[in-house]
């Protein structure tokens, strides 16, 4: 147990009149725990309040080897996992749930305790998670590095040979298993010609044809840090038009990355890179928020999007992704990640932004 | 939308008194229309009522291109999903929720509907998806065949190289791509030595050593259907405890297997591979449930246990894997899939389940 991570947890819940929760997303324990735990569809739940150990309801069949710091309370697949929590959680106090836990266990529980009084506190975690230490900071520093060195890698491979979306997305599994990376943060955003032009097509069986824009939105955990960076390229002659939108996504990136400071909100982020390309006619195309910040989880808490007013603070880690679409023809996405820093921020990513044809 | 697949569900609404139900989860999602919609964090719900065409709820980042057979109502990032949700459900009948559904998701509804009575409605559709049509049982028969095939290759490559457990896994894809086999129906627990002894053990690097034990539990998902199989085997001499424990095993799934037809009791399965190893005082060494039900997703409703009384029917895939596991040494499971049949049962795999020494 990491108890400065869990004095932080403590201490937002403190704020928040929350006197008990549940963590249950993988990542959180993690995070508290430095342990993988993933039980699939059976229950885990750490419960945590302001003062007593923490308690860990698990199924048997995921032993716990090293001491985590937590009382374990075990059950096996013929009992049900919320009789062993209700004798664990207050009953009388309204208890916290986490945001990802599955109905099926709230319900269940609910229908134990009709007076039980639940709400989603899952920002107490979400909110310690949300600003990194040092130390976090540099293992996503590394992490970014690698997908720096992947993209430049997939590249290469994209232009000499002809591979599907799918294959490219196998080939950067291979890239980065030489830099002891083994996992994706998400499966790989490897999009040609009108794919480029639907924000979240997944890879699938298309080649790469000629005169055609190519998306490649990837990212890989690398000591348990996530990666997260997008560039946008050509395959032949571009169009004016295309052009003109890479420059447009590409400024766009910038004066969102120039607007990251302490004390900005998150909300002033979004509508810099936005009121780019919105000024020049294309505010329409732009159809998804500015950002997520990024950690153990690709998609971490908050988002950075017009309606987040919350304020940016030092070691927060987000991306600014703006980009454009335009249906049936092409699409432009340009993505860094972030570190905010005492007086601005720190671009994780490397790899270069000018508009370049394969 | 598969209208036959609505009406089952539909039917098993009104057997149980449930008038409205929201499905979340993407395979279920797949299951009705046909379409594979991931919206990760994003809030997805398939409304389904007695009457009215079915409503999705969809972040407008995941547009649809074919015509699904229901009602589109998209929302943006910018928006409260559960406003929308709320327009389309009823207000004044008890709402089914799916298992699965994230519990921010419920608590906002809640929160916004303080009188709005929630029920989790999962069974409503785990028991159409429950009973395979032929077509179905056909896919996954093919999905086993495969799995047959590349555990015969696997075997070798392990035995002919050093290939560390997660190495193996690799190799695993590899096999799997030639047979169109893209996905994993879960990461490959290929475990070596005293790791044989976890029955979750998560592969890693561990190299494999003479005189140990190895247990390959793998699948794959081929046309939307998973497949699931586990082996046994040694590497090197067996002492004979090990031979005893792996007869044990073997007759443990057999007589699982010998009872598999329609109309007994999940329970009296799992009874029935359950006693062979009790009988031989290794009972306690046993300590998971016999099986899962399998189809598009890998651990299904219902499952083979002991305190599962559900009757078997005609249709359904599950799995038979007893295990014996002594911590430190060596563990053993031996997995098959079995479809019931009119009058018993057919075993989809056929790798063979004689001990073999590599």
């Amino acid at each position: 147990m990491r108890n400065e991570r869990l004095e932080k947890i403590r201490q937002n819940m403190s704020e928040r009149g929350i006197e008990q929760l549940i963590i249950a997303d993988p990542d959180s324990v993690f995070y508290l725990a430095e342990e993988w735990i993933h039980p699939g569809e059976r229950m885990m739940a750490l419960y945590v309040n302001m003062n007593d150990k923490p308690t860990l309801v698990l199924n048997a069949l995921f032993p716990i080897e090293k001491d985590l710091g937590v009382e374990v309370v075990f059950y096996d697949d013929t009992e049900n996992p919320i009789d062993y929590l209700s004798k664990v959680i207050n009953l009388n106090q309204p208890l916290g749930i986490d945001k990802i836990w599955p109905s099926k266990f709230l319900i269940n529980l609910m229908e134990q305790h009709p007076s039980l009084k639940v709400m989603n506190s899952s920002v107490a975690v979400d909110e310690a998670r949300m600003v990194k230490t040092p130390e976090e900071i540099d293992l996503m520093r590394k992490a970014s590095l690698i997908n720096d060195q992947a993209m430049g890698e997939l590249v290469e491979l994209i232009k000499s040979a002809d591979h599907t979306e799918l294959e490219a997305g196998q080939l950067l599994g291979e890239i980065y298993k030489k830099y002891d990376t083994h996992q994706f943060s998400f499966d790989p955003l490897i999009c040609y010609g009108k794919n480029a032009a639907e924000p979240h097509h997944g890879s699938d069986a298309t080649p790469l044809g000629d005169n055609q824009s190519i998306i490649i939105d990837i990212g890989g955990i690398t000591n348990n840090y996530a990666s997260d960076m997008t560039r946008s390229f050509f395959f032949g002659e571009p169009s004016e038009e295309y052009v003109k939108i890479y420059d447009l996504v590409k400024a766009a990136n910038q004066a969102g990355i120039d607007m990251v400071k302490p004390g900005v909100k998150f909300s002033d982020i979004d509508k810099a890179a936005r009121s780019v390309i919105a000024e020049a006619g294309y505010g329409a195309y732009f159809t998804h928020r500015t950002g997520h910040n990024i950690g153990i989880n690709v998609h971490e808490y908050p988002d950075v999007s017009a309606t987040n007013d919350m304020v940016v603070r030092e070691g927060m880690v987000f991306s600014v992704e703006p980009g454009i679409y335009l249906s049936g023809k092409y699409g432009v996405r340009i993505e860094d990640l972030v570190v905010v820093t005492e007086n601005g921020c720190e671009v994780l990513n490397k790899y270069p932004k000018t508009l370049r044809c394969l």
